[in-house]
């Protein structure tokens, strides 16, 4: 997984300038999902769906340092019963629920403490890749590994992840920092090797090394190109304004636009990207970052190849959410663009089952929570067994090239800006702070409570220009976009203890275990039982 | 807490000729609520809601026996905090997450075991009060202490909670088992003071009695009136015939009724409520049941009075639900009648601030998961720091006599009933076996999943005879108050790490914390704190 890498980054995915023939070479043994789209456009509240297999509404986690709460099942506990180590190395943008750990008792170092900190994953090694620091102390408490790798590497100081990695030299004996980005075309401070990329990738050779014979399930997750934008050479100009591609965005994008999307337009992000200045310095390095992984993948793959791990291992390939880099005027992610909301999904499974696929794209609706059934079925599991819980679908049927005729008719998102000081701006309560996306192929409807609705016809309008929320003449076709979102909000989502098969196997049995409702007499129930209910006396 | 006691089965709710002298002093020195629904019109799911002041598809356990998930927070955890004890004797109806429980390492004997398994409460005595024995085992598998007890006063056997408390003398040698209602007006083989309601009126009266000077919440759960319907003398004859109030039913009602209404009216329990015979001969012991609870909390009050703790105790009277007894051709609850989703509900608060509403009746929107905020605020604690847990409001205000402005406009009630056959028969898969009810003091209307909504006008039609869900001049009521339903299942329910303070007081503040996002330049954070972002190096 990356972090923050848009769809559209990517040679196979037709970017003109970028090159990623690593990546482009895992498509051409998988399937590439062309309308994968993520749980929330952001990172934490993604990620809790890519690891719960629920929406964010199921699961709650809905923010960037919102704690996933105790209790609430991960790909862990789902794997490990079936004999598969699962093992995480890099980024998860985990908050552990202490409160409720405290409240039931459960050490936070334990075995069972750590996995519920670590969303479900033996952290083999963990590093969300934020290590700012600022007037308040540090974003992320946690000291990464990473600095004392640096610091052994002979990169000094407290903090050498900023000092080195994330700043190049200024003029005179100035540092310049990556959280600057008019300094993101000079080469950070940092050789190639001991960048953060390079870095990850070696410990999942050191965990594949480790592994043994066990089955394991990997998350290497990166936080590239995610920012603080700034690459080490030669990373850091591979790339040029040259090969930068125009911003979509219009001019009538900002006549009377939403509330909540002119208040994201607001944002410094946002105003900053909508400079063509800044994207000629910023996007060239947002490519190079991405060359690099795509460069480490190559290193990755090989080094699988050569352990014959190619030839079982499932491989999925794709991002936590986008990047608008100046698209629609605005920056990051948060909305739901299709820059922003869509992701890369490339799946390679080496069984021969999945043979008449290769190469070949997919345009279903897909969202982020598939993939934890798809590794269950790809286990041998039944992931039906878990729809009590699991809100996605395998999609182990495509890669055999069946499509299932039921199939889902709309994805889903959500986002949650009650963290954001829009909501203070727009004037709503945390609680009212939210955005629901509901898409097919053709319509895309954002909900936002208490404003107007947003509708865009990506058909006529691919660019997703003109939003259609607020014309009567397509009052019928939101209506029924509402009533899409309406049941799937009415969902069953947290009758997570009893699965269906359960229900099932009980239904009307209580009966049978002494409870007699209605009975007026014998005659009302089966003769040969009356005495069986006769309490044993 | 009653089990099973319709809001209108007592004589200060207007019954003729029941009398509940006890229960009308509390009303008098209380405010009694004549809106009051619960969260779904069935036990488990019920309680569960009183419990953890959150609607069902909050907290998920939609049905009798479906456990309660290890996480959710109960009335425990939220009074413990404040130094008060809160301790259960009777029935709660909770089904342990034994596997939640095994998964997060949990021990069920550990004191947070026992609570979790609880409900969140100490149980002083746990008795469900469903001892019932069929060709398949025991309902519940817990031996109750109430056996113990009735073996030790002289009622033998392996299960003298049936063979005695809840059987009569038969013909002969025979059991007339309370298991068929037949029986019902003969007097159970037990002294009244042996018999449940006694017993548990004993128990509670030990409790306090060892309870000493710290503060408490007790839960007293009755089992009764809930079926069997079988009484000691003398309440088994204290009413007759004659005293049986007439069915609130019509023959239009089963003129195309709605599917699933059809369904519950051709269960065995509806068919036999609907023949006068069986209202003649249950109704009269269910009343009887009534007067001996009444009677109970008279002696309960009396101990209270003579310990001083009538002047320091808030009291509600409630119940977990109502019983059709016949009314709308149906037996037992499950559906949105008011007979089976209203509760009697009396608030007696001591304290002087509510001495201008004594004697006085409210008819506002009330819900069941109003109690805990109530119960939160009369210890000085603020329900709204629970918000992003708690879904009830506090009625505290109407206590005082004062009516909230903003107070809701709409109460909610669901009901799971994937595990009756009727699902079966309408096809209907478990997680769609779904119904949802909207309430404003004028209109009801029930969502069914998959199938046509029910619609009442309780101002035109207050005996809820005509369905106009199917006529087309009340299609714009329908939308109306489908809406609102649509409305509140997009509600936030699971974001219960975070408060709503948490996230006024944290919104914005990452940049201080050294996350920069979209920053060109040093121009664009405040000058002074540049240097602080430069990562301590």
């Amino acid at each position: 997984m990356c972090d923050q890498l848009r769809f559209d980054y990517l040679s196979c995915a037709g970017h003109p300038t970028l090159k990623t023939p690593n990546i482009d070479a895992l498509a051409v043994r998988g399937v590439r999902f062309t309308r994968a789209y993520v749980q929330s456009p952001v990172c934490g509240a993604s990620r809790m769906s890519f690891y719960t297999g629920r929406y964010v509404s199921s699961h709650g986690a809905s923010w960037n340092g919102f704690p996933l709460k105790v209790g609430e099942m991960t790909m862990g506990d789902y794997l490990r019963p079936l004999g598969v180590d699962t093992v995480l190395v890099g980024k998860t943008h985990m908050q552990p629920d202490t409160e409720g750990m405290e409240r039931l008792g459960i050490d936070p170092q334990s075995i069972i403490g750590v996995r519920v900190s670590e969303c479900g994953f033996d952290p083999y090694e963990r590093d969300d890749g934020l290590h700012g620091i600022g007037p308040d102390g540090r974003y992320d408490p946690r000291e990464p590994r990473y600095n004392r790798y640096l610091n052994e590497k002979g990169y000094p100081g407290p903090n050498p992840w900023h000092d080195y990695a994330n700043a190049a030299e200024g003029e005179g004996n100035a540092l310049a920092s990556g959280w600057a980005m008019r300094h993101a075309r000079k080469a950070a401070r940092v050789a190639d090797e001991d960048s953060e990329t390079p870095y990850m990738t070696r410990r999942a050779m050191d965990f594949m090394r480790e592994a043994g014979e066990r089955p394991w399930c990997l998350h290497l997750s990166y936080i590239k190109p995610h920012w603080p934008y700034i690459a080490p050479a030669p990373y850091n100009d591979m790339y040029g304004p040259g090969d930068v591609i125009a911003a979509v965005k219009s001019e009538s994008e900002r006549i009377d636009p939403h509330p909540v999307y002119r208040a994201f337009m607001d944002f410094l992000v946002a105003r900053n990207f909508s400079r063509e200045e800044v994207r000629r310095e910023v996007i060239p390095v947002y490519m190079g970052l991405i060359r690099q992984i795509d460069d480490q993948l190559g290193h990755l793959f090989g080094f699988m190849r050569s352990r014959g791990l190619l030839d079982n291992t499932l491989i999925v390939f794709t991002s936590d959410h986008g990047d608008y880099l100046g698209d629609h005027w605005l920056g990051e992610k948060d909305l739901f663009h299709e820059p922003s909301v869509k992701i890369p999904l490339i799946v390679c499974d080496p069984s021969p089952d999945a043979d008449g696929t290769r190469g070949s794209t997919c345009d279903a609706l897909i969202e982020a929570i598939d993939l934890l059934p798809t590794f269950l079925e790809r286990l041998g599991a039944d992931p039906r067994e878990q729809g009590h819980r699991l809100e996605g679908r395998s999609l182990l049927s495509w890669l055999r090239g069946e499509a299932p005729a039921d199939w889902r008719a709309f994805a889903f998102s959500e986002y949650d800006y009650s963290m954001l000081p829009a909501s203070a701006k727009l004037g709503t309560a945390p609680r009212d702070a939210r955005l629901f996306m509901v898409a097919d192929k053709r319509w895309k409807y954002v909900h936002a409570v208490g404003f107007r609705p947003m509708l865009f016809d990506m058909q006529a309008d691919p660019n997703e220009f003109r939003d259609l929320g607020n014309d009567p003449s397509y009052a019928d076709q939101c209506d029924a976009m509402h009533n899409a979102l309406s049941e799937w909000a009415m969902r069953q989502s947290q009758r997570t203890t009893v699965s269906e098969q359960r229900i099932l196997n009980a239904r009307g049995k209580s009966q049978r275990r002494g409870i007699l409702i209605g009975v007026w007499d014998e005659s009302d129930i089966p003769q040969d039982s009356w005495s069986a209910y006769r309490g044993g006396g």
